[in-house]
């Protein structure tokens, strides 16, 4: 069985994290009901994208949102990736600390993996566009793919599809497809959103899963929406628009190794001349 | 001075090396009396591309093709990248060697440097299109960035597109432009050409020039054409259909230490998680 079924919930994340995870339960309950196996929430899908409010959002691990997580996937026997919360951490020293992580769970609702943000997004672009995460944020330290018994995926989040390195690690893990929690804005999600998950399938012949959080012009950031699902050619299998919405698909694994044979990039790299390596 | 008039000459290749000889100095000439500086000629610009005539047209280098381009180089005070020939080499053993090579001339007539072609296009697609480059040419062996007074540019062929550790390690040597000479064709040009090139200079924040050669149906190979132009944020400046084209565009370099000002990408890569490597 080569087959699996994802589902992207692209939610409109308000400023009320119980509202967030109501609609949130809410989405993937929309997404199981047509058989979705692996279902996908956005970046920070429990908080608004804003440094204001990471530090009043975030929560320890285990901890509302990760329990709440865990029984849903339990309930529904599907993988769920949490897209990201704002986590804390307390360290032996009583510092606070915190990351952009995405909690991702099992059919038994057991945590399979952490993936903390490594890439943090600092920006300030002439047209009014600025974030600086790393005010607020620390770096994830650990390039993550998870195995199961029926498909093998990473994860990454956002600003950390701008580096085809991490997204070539990734992928030489292992990872068939790679699930991609981000909120690009309206500045650089038309400009570079959709040509870049293009190319990492492209070049990485996996499919790719982009989950953007909708589009809330009441919310300080105004995320570029258009989640989607690409397949190892780079073909768009589906999109959203900015709305509210869940888009699901079957994808076929077996694309993978065809799309392989038929152009061997991934044999062609010339480890001779260059090498990239996860230190 | 920081601006610079490129020109790309997508030349429509015939089986018949002194034509498209006369016809390159046609375009060059049609490039410069529009004040070019930088002249790009396509993958393969004077023999057909198709394994089978790579050995009938190769030269060694001295030979005809390099001559002709020095002395324009020199006639119009022009930086010419000589898209690519077949190069001949003949090693010590005696043995015949072909390669992919672009030759680089700067304004006095001067070969700058030679690139040969470092990742070779072993494709055996479902719909038809197979093409075993590596039946008959050899690898290149190095990486090329060629310093002048005014620009600093690096090149890359084809096939090379397809790997972002090279485009990577060419911006990191310093070029401001990566001159592509390729020839994608009517399967891999609609589904990947402007895809990868908008995605490397997005990454690497650097200016893009793409030559194709022009589509001749009369040939086995049909070439896709649609050179462009791209700058830094990924923006497309200019883009030729598939015909026979001169296209020439001012290039402003100072944008790309205004794109990179603005959002840092290459200071935020995780250079304590990963590490790509010229070897």
């Amino acid at each position: 069985m080569m087959k699996i079924k994802l589902a992207i919930c692209q939610h409109k994340v308000v400023n009320d994290k119980k509202k967030n995870l109501i609609k949130a339960k809410k989405m993937i309950t929309q997404a199981t009901n047509k058989n979705a196996e692996l279902v996908i929430l956005p970046e920070m899908f429990n908080c608004p994208y804003d440094n204001k409010y990471f530090s009043k959002f975030a929560e320890e691990i285990p901890g509302k949102t990760s329990r709440f997580l865990a029984k849903i996937a339990k309930q529904q026997k599907i993988h769920l990736i949490g897209g990201s919360i704002p986590e804390l951490v307390i360290t032996p020293k009583g510092e606070n600390k915190l990351y952009n992580t995405s909690l991702i769970f099992g059919p038994s609702g057991k945590l399979l993996a952490k993936y903390r943000k490594l890439h943090l997004f600092d920006v300030d672009l002439n047209n009014g566009v600025t974030f600086i995460e790393s005010d607020t944020l620390d770096y994830g330290q650990q390039i993550t793919v998870i195995e199961t018994n029926k498909i093998n995926f990473g994860v990454a989040i956002c600003y950390d599809l701008r580096f085809p390195e991490l997204i070539r690690l990734i992928a030489d893990k292992g990872a068939e497809i790679i699930i991609l929690p981000g909120a690009f804005n309206t500045v650089s999600g038309p400009a570079h959103w959709e040509t870049l998950i293009t190319a990492r399938a492209i070049d990485n012949q996996v499919f790719i899963a982009g989950a953007s959080p909708a589009r809330n012009l009441k919310a300080e950031y105004h995320a570029y929406g258009h989640s989607m699902i690409l397949d190892p050619w780079g073909r768009k299998l589906k999109e959203a628009d900015s709305k509210e919405r869940v888009i699901v698909q079957e994808i076929d694994l077996t694309k993978i190794e065809k799309v392989r044979k038929e152009l061997p990039l991934l044999k062609h790299r010339r480890s001779d001349i260059y090498n990239l390596n996860e230190l």
